[in-house]
């Protein structure tokens, strides 16, 4: 069995990792990290794990975990991990990191974007970017794996075949993002209130989104040369999702756009053979409805001749393949487990 | 392999029993009937089973059906079970009826209220009341389960330890209830669309509804005697979940009411065993958000001194534990399997 | 003009008082009190007032509102207006409050309820309570308005004439109340944050809400006698909105039960002058969604021979009739406006 | 009084016209047609309307309203209008069409991207595209006015002067709409039912949404020329609103991009003595809750000199601005009425 340990467990993507472990055949959760409910048990915070989860929660001791534990998660703000890691632990536990901490290479891009400085910059390098579909390899021999952001792992998947293919123009694209509220985390701020979030639609972070940084350096990777790009997150009346619609102008092959066909194979060619990304049939839209629960990424795409542009769309659940469930395909690279293993949900509608 | 047949497999009852004999270990879906969508892909109806189910509909031929399968689930309008079933088939097949068809042991009562003529009485006496809890041996050796509907079930099990042991006065029984809209359905009816039913509560089917007598009936059996009780569905804007709060005078033993520990005692005596109703703790309220897509009832109860009342309240969801994973936990009980397989899911949350 | 000063203004209730007034033609808005954003433009608190009130907020100073106003709404939580009220200030200018703290005419059963102790005990007497239809005279000569709490308000109207005129047991009355979030008020809490409380319904304050003294002595009034009901509050995913579904014995008469007409007579003969009651026409039940925005209250109700009970059912807008209508309702009483200035507004739907 | 009479009375436009008309000072309902609802009364398709609207619905019979009103407001389906309309109709009464058979004056446009035969194109050239901000003398002086849609309104608007004035490059301009569900009308469709809605977001009619044709040539008026761009309309689960988030590259002015201050000079410019367009404070994204309920549209933009770009965003209420609010704009605009008469509806907040 492998041990598991959660910094941050009683947040949103904490308690779904939690809801994720229990059903994973090969791993146990040995300790509940929650600072702001040290001693209290769990299921009285997360009362859906009344029953199934009789465990107090612990503090965040991270030194103590990582002798009881193979592998941690922490799923704490921003710094947090950054400040506190050493190599001794590196040595001693696996690190699934779910904050930003080790997402970005350039030190000077993350403190500009966060507004904080990093406190252990000497792990980034070695830090393993893991967004399975495309780190797969890099990260079964990892240390610390950099969880990617939930509107990153969406914005990334749904463009990586065409950037990387070259046939669009990488720097003509826009990503308008639509997220569920549980992205904004459990934390009690009037804005997320219930009367606040209902019946209203807003952008926010308009231009300056953290996660843009992280998909420019990513499709950057893809390009094969640095990336800007316009990123824009909303916030939608609903707890879980996120979609996002991309805009990017088409390239000519031969004076002609590539035809359906042409860029439905290129997809199926990266993705065909992914168990969690499924290119949808021709005219099908994303849905968020339909990946909720599960850790799928549902991606399709649509040519417009009259523009010169191409509209890819992307949906996933953001606390599952956007936090916790990628999580968790990593842990399963890192310890040799079958990928899917402990995430072969069945998205549930309604 | 239990080889599954499902009539109605595009409602919203029978997609959730796709969903649950998805994960079942020991059962395989032979047959997605679904008269409204004959020959269309399944996965194009609920593009949430996309590359999962790769059937298409099929029509709902029960002989056929009873041939090539060892149990059919009827997730269909009442009246039509009861219009086609014959004693060749159920000497094929074992039945589990998510209708309404065979729950009622009076005819005249059901004809009452369904205002249909019953075409099958015949079977009414055999048929086995799948409220698993209560009904468990009985379940076990059915020909045709009839299983509960999704209010009853909520209301049932909630009162069910203190009528059964003559703790409150079961005429005063009046149960409030609450549903979710995925209970009225998948069909294209202007009260149900989003902007009639978001934003907003009402009561319906008042002092009427079709569920009143199977409550009555089940709860009458528990007391020894026929009872008359209230019954108020609601509307909710969410699409998972039942709420029940129920209302009894209690009475006193010896001069006085009872305690909470002497109720809690009779829940946990009845239920603690129980792997699918929980029986929070003190002061602890049911939501539904903490079962939802999940097996679970939760249940507790409040004493009210002052008006010598007790306020009873279960919650689960409409579409688990409320019809489809009932049907596969009676499934389970007839065919030998563990009682929880396929139905081990994690409640989501948020 | 009326001149009008809140305390509150930036609470929904405060902020639903600032709507309504801006849209009253005798009255407006000369201190916009907020004791949590002082000297901040008004219109960013709440930006729907953008371009509509240019004022800023203002401290909580009583005395100067009273010298600078004729009527001072307090929207403020319990205990604030007992522990500030004068002699002098009631010689000066009205006051309508919003909060609970001379509502109830017995101060042991206020201190045991709200666990506060009343810090002005000797103007309750004179408070008049300020359920328009009901204390519609009392209410012309008042200094102090207690303005009925929003669920009070819902449950009294909902079964006052039949327990006025006797028609019903009353000590078995059970009050159902569901209400949308915005009763909750604005305060930043984890269990009123979007992803808490949507998709999800619950049950709180089970017999131990305070707003159950309020109705047991207003009722009591009616009943000519003490009173003990049972009521609980339930939270509903939506904004706003009240509906109460309450059950009581009927009375037999001559040995028969009365029959809707008779019933329909009675509830008209108390509200069918009455601009902001609306009784609704058989078998049509009260929706929240029909009554949004609007001061209106609409009532209807269903006998149950069976059971021989009647089911009542009342819904109103909790922000509207259930607090800031009912507030300038009062005031327009209190001033010689016509009653209905400044609130015929058409409920919007959807 | 302005007699007015409304085809399409109980579609979800035409509640909302009858909310906002019966708030009108000079205006007055003479015919509810509603060809689903023949003889039944109004209140009882619309509840809210209870005592509100004694009118039953009537048949619609273009010829007998001409003569019996002075204005006609028509929410109907595409073409109706189209094949009923004659000249000696427009010689007696005014129109106003909420339909998009007037707006396009391109005769093979309108019948390419709507499918259908246009029946009447002899009205298009005098018909008034009625965007009264844009077009308000020629809007005084029409005979037909052809109301624009809810989401050309929201998207001409939010870009309109920038484009007008050359600050961007049009051909960049990509538009990315979100509806509220009371766009999609109160048929009965399936994919509008609550719980296909509820929790989820898609976007829809990618690159073929028919207020595409519409954008285009309005901006096009503006532009000087003929436009393309890209515009994807998207469903969330909320009753009412728009928002828009537009894309386009901004021009460089003397090698520099514009400052903050000198674009919003220019929308100050042009709203700046609008009663219905506020231009928000810096910083401020608009949110459709902010507008809810109200004629307003919300406007306002960001600089990102990272990508050259611009994002503007505007926001409105679908059923007002977006239809019913600006059809009785149109209507207060050809009567010589106060512009803003029965418009000044406060929003509504929470």
């Amino acid at each position: 069995m492998i041990k598991a340990g959660i910094i941050g467990a009683t947040g949103y993507a904490g308690g779904e990792l939690v809801r994720l472990l229990l059903g994973h055949k090969h791993a146990e959760i040995k300790w509940f990290g929650s600072r702001s409910y040290i001693d209290k048990k769990y299921a009285e915070v997360y009362q859906n794990m009344f029953e199934l989860v009789e465990d107090r929660c612990l503090d965040d001791n991270l030194n103590e975990l990582a002798k009881q534990t193979d592998v941690i998660f922490t799923a704490t703000p921003q710094g947090y991990l950054a400040s506190i890691l050493t190599e001794e632990i590196l040595n001693q536990v696996k690190i699934i990191d779910l904050s930003a901490d080790y997402r970005i290479k350039d030190v000077s891009t993350y403190e500009a974007w966060y507004k904080i400085e990093h406190k252990s910059p000497q792990f980034i390098k070695e830090a393993v970017y893991g967004l399975c579909e495309i780190n797969r390899e890099n990260v079964k021999s990892a240390r610390l794996v950099a969880n990617p952001g939930c509107y990153t792992t969406c914005s990334i998947l749904t463009a990586y075949p065409l950037v990387k293919e070259g046939l669009i123009d990488a720097d003509t694209l826009i990503i308008d993002a639509k997220s569920g509220t549980s992205g904004a985390g459990r934390g009690a701020k009037a804005p997320n209130l219930f009367c606040e979030v209902n019946e209203n639609i807003k952008a926010y972070g308009v231009a300056s989104h953290r996660h843009t940084p992280e998909i420019e350096e990513q499709l950057g990777y893809a390009a094969g040369r640095k990336l800007k790009i316009s990123f824009t997150p909303h916030l939608v009346p609903m707890n879980r999702g996120i979609l996002v619609t991309e805009y990017a102008s088409l390239k000519k092959i031969g004076g002609a756009y590539p035809s359906y066909g042409q860029i439905k194979a290129v997809y199926d060619t990266y993705y065909g053979r992914e168990r969690f990304i499924r290119v949808l049939e021709q005219e099908v839209c994303p849905e968020t409805k339909w990946v909720e629960g599960s850790n799928y990424v549902d991606v399709n795409f649509k040519i417009d001749e009259r523009t010169g542009r191409i509209i890819m769309m992307g949906a996933l659940d953001n606390l599952v393949k956007g936090a916790a469930g990628q999580a968790v395909q990593n842990m399963n690279l890192l310890f040799g487990e079958k990928e899917s293993e402990g995430l072969e949900l069945v998205p549930m509608f309604p």
